[in-house]
């Protein structure tokens, strides 16, 4: 009974003070500088015993309760204190979707320290490159990527992802151990600047070296709100990692999934037959890909109609009608996010209408495959004018009018935008123009308020003077019954200036129905295109591919494409 | 289609632009200053057709949809701004819940100014108080509380809460509207200062003058994305205005609401009958009430299941297994939190274990009458030692052990605790004794680490030198069958120093039955006390009353009780 009849003397910690990290006194009662940090602190507190993350399809699978894995978090910021780490130093990591790259997303912030996640996918001397520019002065690397780092001058702590005693990471987590066992929470300090770096990734720049972005503790906080309760993320809900988390820190899923008490699975590889076992089997709710990695979903042999409802949040590029139709079949829906990493990844949802549920499935798509509007906790983003030559930075934007026709570029502001460039004022600078955060990525307003990207400045094909987006046309062939993936850049043309190009992967069951026949699908395809497409838009050429080069995100290279088309 | 094949010349304002004050160019692009106006923006902007609030049981109904609700808004800062209102400036409102309250919580920050809602059943000389004290510069006034503002020496604008032409209110709208039609949202300035105050809501002290409680635009941006996370509100949801919005800015909900783009439904009475029709026909999801506003819904004759699923917050005091046994009954499940004006209204809910589905009725209820963890936004309350005499203001807390036992009180801080009392530092200091605000409120923190609240301090009973709560008593009470509400207060024994004397309201189909046989159901409910309290705590004295005094947000208010208790 809840009140005090038989005091007695044992006594137990509450959990809600062995929780608590250092405040200086001079913090106003009323405010608390902001910090996802506060989402797992919560966590552990309120449900300790829950699962908080699994790490099943390993040789030595892990499962962390909350306890468990908050302790662990503590033992690694301890320990990085330990080895040197001060406030504001970087700390990089390489590692698949795995714990460890769970652990430091907390434990690196944990030690007031800056987490730099970096790409597996990159060469070593693009990692060389990002270790140096970034100063990390500590390195933490999954076994299976230690190649990548082996000529660092910083100390490197390998994990092999085994969670047991004798992996070097779990022995540098047991040297903090010793530290927090002693210290608790209590001996760590809170972050007074809630403005103070959270992270710094590195873009995946196709061309010239990669920009290092710096969010801050405070965007991070929000983000990750406005990801869990725009995609209703729950206690009860279990999240798929198949996003890298080192991509943009997994657009603050790692804070996000704290701060509802969620459980997450993590996948070192994206294997669809993995993930259906864990889609059918493991209770997931959520998970988070670019449509390319989903029309690999949809197409596995194992793919059936998952037994609860399942969200997926899809950016990176718009969901076709064919992708949203075949995911719907399969009780999966769809939250289609933009932004980048500038941007903690989504800043823009696709917020769905009452109205839409009455379309037809392909003027739905239509409807959703439109960027949409700013997130809660970021402010509105807007269309302006590209700059002029010789406009100043701080020369006041100008928004196209909400026509659906004029093309602008995307620019955003507030408290999810980045901080800057990690060391390039310059290029922060040019970013900032206009006291905005300008995206690159052009995009037209809908009369709806509706953003609706067109392409990014390098992707619009110009065919004879008029300007054709190419993701307007790849949404269009994408509606071919046979066509499972298309890609579409402009190849030069002697009379047109350049003509769209499309590369297409056909779908299993129909490469048989074409085997041979190229240019009667080429003709099939045009016809198609014609019902839909204004001339100028329409393919002059079509490739027939088995697989289109992507990023690690699963992001379709254009670039890549249009080095092919220029040896054509 | 979403590109710009075929540009045209028509324009229309995108409504992100139309959305926008201004905000001085020195603000960095990574910081926007929150303030909770940015959620009806938001909802103006995604969702203008949809239904914000509907007034539906007036003489003359209004039905506001996000785009005419988030305009009336506008129309109001503007009118305010001509009225002389300055930045910093406090507007007083006195109104039931009705459209010109909820505009208010809107429009009185969108013209920087500071919004004082008044308690509609204060007597004349409190709200006299209250203006001067508040320094009020203009007051709204609903019609049937105009007379409580009839010697105001500051401008009064009366609504007749009728959404037409003629109605004061509506004219003073009118003035704003020739303002904002000229200049829109471009025409007004953001608030900078985040920490700047967004309401003044005065404290219903029950002795000695209220106090007024300062709030910020930051913690009521995040309070509000607490309240509709934790309790689920989404676009989905239909809100039922019971608690009164003039009670601590109604818990920050019409904030919260909307950010969900939700819709809400006012009633200008707490009505059973009313409040039923609308649980049982209008779609309502969520609303918030005190255990005897829920008591006296579900022992209405219109009780019935309802058609979905409704959640009811409840806080002022923890819920019975009875009530919460009944609300479950009827397709109502409860969401229970604990705060104080201080604390924008929740600050801690009693989040739910998994662990609990399994147990008993009652068994879950003694867990769910906890008054659990800290928010979301908030930071961990903590269960401390009460002061010493002579102990410094800024002695360091000590935390009472989790044993389920040691009383101590409940402090809190953070984003969501109160900025200061205004005009009253040394009310304020004394407030933040320790760099947390104290609540007064006396409770145990239990292993689990749910906090469980006793008694106000002056609620626990000393019998023969134990303390005894008030509450945990009223809680075994309420398990008697025939019982529907009961309050225990202390009353002087010459033995025993102070006993329990229990106020009962029997259930209307159990009063025949005991009816002239008081002494008998004496004796039963002291037999029932027996099995479940220990001697100290049982009740010496029982009476039975047809109704129980209560403050307007339905707690009851065990001062008159102890009045009564003098004069026996």
């Amino acid at each position: 009974m809840s009140c005090n009849f038989h005091p007695t003397p044992e006594s137990v910690p509450p959990p809600n003070v062995q929780y608590q990290l250092q405040l200086p006194k001079d913090i106003p009662v009323y405010r608390h500088p902001l910090n996802p940090l506060s989402f797992l602190l919560r966590a552990a507190q309120i449900h300790p015993t829950k699962l908080a993350l699994s790490h099943p399809d390993v040789p030595h699978p892990v499962y962390y309760t909350y306890s468990v894995f908050t302790q662990r978090v503590q033992n690694l910021a301890y320990a990085l204190i330990q080895a040197g780490i001060e406030p504001g130093d970087r700390v990089a990591i390489i590692a698949p979707n795995s714990p460890v790259i769970a652990e430091a997303h907390h434990g690196v912030i944990a030690a007031r320290a800056v987490i730099c996640p970096i790409n597996t996918r990159l060469t070593v001397p693009e990692v060389a490159y990002i270790l140096e520019h970034s100063g990390a002065k500590l390195i933490i690397v999954d076994y299976e990527y230690a190649r990548l780092v082996s000529g660092a001058k910083v100390p490197v702590i390998i994990s092999n992802d085994t969670g047991r005693a004798g992996d070097p990471y779990e022995t540098f987590l047991t040297n903090g151990r010793i530290f927090s066992q002693e210290r608790g929470w209590a001996g760590l300090a809170w972050e007074t600047d809630e403005d103070a770096a959270s992270s710094l990734c590195y873009t995946s720049g196709t061309t010239g070296r990669p920009k290092g972005v710096i969010t801050t503790l405070r965007g991070s906080y929000l983000a990750a709100i406005a990801n869990a309760y725009d995609t209703r993320i729950h206690p009860e809900s279990v999240y798929l990692w198949i996003l890298p988390m080192f991509h943009a820190c997994g657009w603050t899923y790692p804070w996000a999934l704290t701060m509802a008490f969620a459980s997450q699975i993590t996948l070192r590889t994206v294997n669809p037959k993995l993930i259906w076992n864990h889609l059918l089997n493991s209770g997931v709710t959520h998970y988070c890909g670019a449509p390319t990695v989903q029309i690999s979903l949809v197409s596995a042999p194992e793919a059936r109609k998952v037994p609860r409802p399942v969200t997926a949040i899809i950016a990176g590029s718009a969901p076709t009608a064919q992708l949203l139709g075949e995911l719907e079949g399969k009780g999966i829906s769809v939250v289609h996010v933009y932004g980048l990493t500038e941007t903690y990844g989504p800043f823009t949802a696709c917020y769905a209408q009452d109205s839409w549920k009455k379309l037809s499935l392909d003027e739905r798509a239509r409807k959703y495959a439109r960027q949409g509007f700013a997130f809660l906790t970021s402010e509105p983003a807007r269309v302006v004018y590209p700059p002029k030559e010789g406009d100043p930075l701080d020369a006041e934007l100008k928004d196209v009018p909400a026509d659906g026709k004029t093309v602008g570029e995307i620019v955003m502001r507030g408290n999810i935008a980045m901080k800057e460039y990690f060391k390039d004022p310059a290029a922060t600078a040019k970013a900032f123009r206009g006291g905005h955060f300008g995206s690159g990525d052009l995009a037209v307003m809908h009369p709806d308020g509706y953003i609706a990207i067109q392409d990014r400045s390098k992707d619009i094909i110009i065919s004879g003077g008029e300007n054709a987006s190419s993701l307007a046309i790849e949404q269009e062939l994408a509606a071919h019954p046979d066509i499972l993936e298309v890609s579409v850049v402009a190849r030069p043309h002697p009379k047109w200036g350049e003509r769209p190009m499309a590369f297409v992967i056909l779908k299993t069951q129909a490469a048989p129905k074409w085997k041979g026949k190229h240019a009667d699908f080429e003709a099939d395809l045009k016809r198609h295109a014609k019902t839909r497409l204004p001339g100028f838009a329409c393919p002059e050429w079509v490739s027939v591919v088995e697989e289109l080069p992507k990023t690690s995100t699963g992001k379709i290279q254009k670039v890549a494409l249009r080095k092919i088309v220029a040896k054509l």
